[in-house]
Parts: C-alpha cells; structure tokens; sequence
C-alpha cells in the first residue's frame, strides 16, 4: 500500500491517495445541465473526495434531490453568482464550472466586489499530465489565460507549480523553463533573460524549495539522453517536475498534442483564486473532469 | 505497387518513389567530419537519390576517394563557402550542413555577395513528420527559424507548405493555421486577424490550388472527432495536411513533443534559398538526416 507521503505519480494514487486520507471537500458547481459534468461530480462524489451542492435547474434538483444539496436558479448566470458566493460563505472549497460559458463564470468569478480572486493575486491555468512513457505526472503553465506572461506572472507561475508539486509531495520538484533553444537571446526572446533571474531567485530561496533552470527546451527539460546528447548539463538532468512555457501557444500546443498524439492524461485548475476553480473545455473528457475534480481537492487540501 | 502520382503518406513511400523514378541530385556537404552525416549521406547514395560532393578535411578524402566526390578545405567555415558556391556553380542541388555550427554555414548562405538567399526571399523552415496515429505526413512550419513571423513571412509559408504538399502529390492541400483557440482576437493576438486575410487570399486562388483555414486549434485541425466535439465546422475537417504555428515557440514546442513523446519521425529543410538546405540539429536521429536528404531531393526534383 502507498504511503501517505510517498510521491504520488499518477491520477490513480491521487484518487488512492485522497480515499486513503479521507479527505472530503466541498463542490460548487455552477449549473449542472449537462452529462459530462454531472458523471464527473457523481464519480467523485461516489470516489468520497467531494460533496457536491449542486446550482441548477428545476431539473437537476428533480434528479439528484436526496442525494446531493442542490440549489434552483434560473439561468447559467445565476448559478455563477450563486457558486461563486458559497465559496465566500466557506460552503465550498472547490468552484467547478458546468454547462455554462467561461466568460460567464469568469465574470462572477473576477467580480471586485463579489469575486473570488484577491486583489493583485495571479490567474492562471495550471494542469498536470501524465505522458505516455514519462514516468511521472508532469505540471505545466499555462496553456488557456495568461496570453504572453509578464515576468510578474511567471514568477507567480513558478510559485504555483511549486505549490502544485509539495502537494503532491515532490520535496524539492525540478521546474524548467521552456524556450525553442537554451541560449539567452535578450533582444529577440526578453523573456530568456527573466529566466535567468528566476534561475537566481530560486537559487537563492526565494521561491521555495525547488530548482529552476531554463532556458531549456522541451526535449532537455525531460529527457537526460536529448541533454546528453546535446553535451549540456542542467539540474533538472531531463527529469522536470514542472515545466512553464513562454506563451500561450506553446502551452496549447502542448496541451493538444500530448493529448491527441501522445495518449496522455490531464487535470487543470485555475489558480490564484480563492478556491480552485475548474473550468473544463468542451473537449475533455469525463476523465480528464473528473482528475480535475481531484487534483482540486488535493490542492485545496494541502493549504 | 505504388503509382508515381499517388499521394506519399510517409518517409519509407517518399524513399521508394525516388527509387522509382530515378531520381537523382547532388548534394554538397559542407564538413561531413561526423558519424552521423556521413551515415545519412551514406544511406542517401545508396539508396540512389543522391550523388555526394564532399567538401571536407585530408581524413574525409582518404576514407571516401574513390567512392564519392571529394574537395579538401582546410576548416568548417572554409567547407561551408565551398559548398554554397558548389550550389552556385549548378553543381549540387541540396547543401547539407556537417559537423559545422549552424551560424557559420548560416553566415555562408546568408552572404550577400556568395551566398544563395534571393534578396527579399523569406528563409523559414518546413518540416514534415510522420505522427504514430495520424494516417498521412503532416507538414509544418515555423519550429526554428522565425521567431514572430510577420503577415508578410507568413504568407511566404503558406505558399511553400503548399509547394511541399504538391510535390507529396497532395492536390489540394488543407492548411491550417494555429492559434490557441477558434476565436480571432485582434487585441491579444493581431495575427488572427492576419490568419482571416490569409484564409480570404486562399479563397481567391492567391495562394495557388490549396484550402486555408484558422484560427484553428492543433485538435481541431488534426482530428474530426475534436471538431465535431466543438460543434464546429471547418473545410479542413479534422485533416489537415499541413499546419503554420503562430510562432517559433509553439512550432518547437510541437517538433519536441511529438519525437519525445509521440513516437513521430521527422524530416526538415531551410526553405527561401536557392536550393534546400538540410540543417540537421545535434539531437536529430540518423533516420531523421536520412528522411530530411529525401525531403529536399524531392523538393528539388519538383521544381
């Protein structure tokens, strides 16, 4: 059997890991009128790491009466707002979104004064993937908000994988910092400059116990033969933990690939919010909305 | 067996095709001083589509006199002029870069007076790789060379991609062009714009015979299942052919993925040139300077 603190590597061990520790939280979900989410809320609820209160129509509070708490409102617009603030009354600790545009959660969620996102505070989309033949999970940001992050962001960015990765008890997780070469090119790439100063903030304590190196590309930030090969060496040694892209296209590209041609796994949240929030796409699979459910909870737990 | 007008799905149907049609070309090698080149070089002559002119050291001459064509320099940058002026000269009709750094055989092709960059020609690069799962090539560019392609180098890598696709005898070729989402948003990204003036170009027969269509995610370019999940439509149906990525980080970040963690053979050329160039990086397979060899004789051969 796993221990409570072993690493855990995989979406099974972290659903193991939740039932083995008892954990259980609360769920938001703001409208619940499709079938992907609700078998997702069911298999978590059925899982034991999540209740859900569900904010929905006359129908859904028809179906699931008895079962889950469930709360009538009358549009996908009202069950964000109302979503949103049981997560302000402390009745949820974890916000999920259902058949309701993401604009429309956004707004309920980024709202000044009835919002869940502190002043200040960074969102952006974190995900962990578990790669065909890569022999962990492996955390990346951030391929859905931040367009072209300021170094303010990633800073942030780190912080959160950080965060991400002691949750899942990687001691001292290894976060690479994704360029298409490992050169340092000011004038056409500034950004691989900040990575240096990142490299520096790390190396000095400043974000935690972790190691960051960058630039690195793709295949030197996981693979120690592509770092051999290319007579470079690097602390992370091809083994990332966590890797943070430039740009938003590189985070989607990645995102898409590893899914469609790489029979990978995945799980995203928003971070910087008060809760995690997830904010599934019409693409992923009940799998996928499910793990998302999951590493919420993990996350959630460990603050 | 296969008829010369069919449309070649992968590397192993492009390598017999030449052998069908007898094609053969030359190519100068500039500094061939490792195993590697000289084994993709190797494995080109045999296979017949390639006569190789050998512009390297004493212990090149010696091992290969007799077998190819060789011309002793006396240093990677002298190699590197030989060859481009081999090109020149009509003599070779692919330059292949050796053990050389990619600067210096860059500063040879690039030279104003010598070298084999039409002026105002647009040099990107174009991939072509064989993605375990998808049923035929695809091409893509910009993985190395452009950082933030201009609308106007853009529409300059359409317009090869298309050349490619046509000499793969891909008659009409689906071009999809890259964005995080299906949404244009001239704010955060300009390009998208750039991307509907593009598809209209396309539309008009301004970009020869070829469909063009974006912004388009990396899923649902490539697969009918995520498009029809989206519930939206697009010429290019879930197959494209070929894909422009927005910029160098996303379009590396792909080239990565996929030979790390797709199981994908790939093949690569310079295009904008005089002739194509094969520019092999460190971390390439033999297989990978072998296919990229028969991606620019074929390349040539079609024009």
């Amino acid at each position: 059997m796993m221990q409570p603190t072993d690493t855990i590597v995989d979406f099974r061990q972290l659903v193991d890991h939740l039932a083995e520790t008892k954990t259980q939280k609360q769920v938001a979900v703001a409208w619940p009128e499709d079938e992907h989410t609700r078998d997702a809320v069911e298999m978590a609820a059925k899982a034991g790491f999540l209740v859900p209160i569900l904010v929905g129509s006359e129908q859904t509070k028809a179906k699931y009466e008895g079962k889950f708490e469930t709360i009538v409102v009358d549009s996908p617009e009202a069950a964000s707002a109302k979503a949103v603030a049981l997560v302000r009354e402390g009745r949820a600790q974890v916000l999920m979104k259902g058949f309701v545009n993401t604009d429309v959660l956004l707004r309920a969620v980024l709202n000044k004064e009835t919002g869940i996102l502190p002043k200040g505070s960074v969102l952006t989309h974190v995900s962990a993937a578990k790669i065909q033949g890569y022999p962990k999970l492996l955390f990346f940001t951030d391929p859905a908000v931040i367009p072209y992050p300021t170094q303010e962001q990633r800073i942030a960015q780190v912080r959160y994988v950080a965060d991400f990765c002691h949750a899942f008890h990687i001691e001292c997780p290894k976060i690479s910092l994704i360029h298409c070469s490992e050169k340092v090119d000011e004038r056409h790439f500034p950004y691989t400059q900040g990575y240096l100063e990142l490299k520096k903030m790390a190396e000095e304590g400043a974000l935690g116990k972790c190691i960051v190196d960058g630039p690195l590309d793709l295949k030197t930030s996981c693979s120690a033969e592509a770092l051999a090969t290319k007579k470079l060496e690097s602390p992370i040694g091809g083994e990332a933990d966590a890797v943070i892209f430039p740009d938003i296209e590189a985070g989607n590209v990645f995102y898409k690939t590893i899914t469609l041609f790489a029979g990978s796994e995945t799980a995203a949240v928003l971070q910087g919010t008060d809760v995690p929030v997830v904010l599934p796409s019409r693409g992923d699979t009940i799998e996928s909305k499910f793990y998302s459910l999951a590493l919420a909870t993990m996350i959630t737990k460990s603050k």
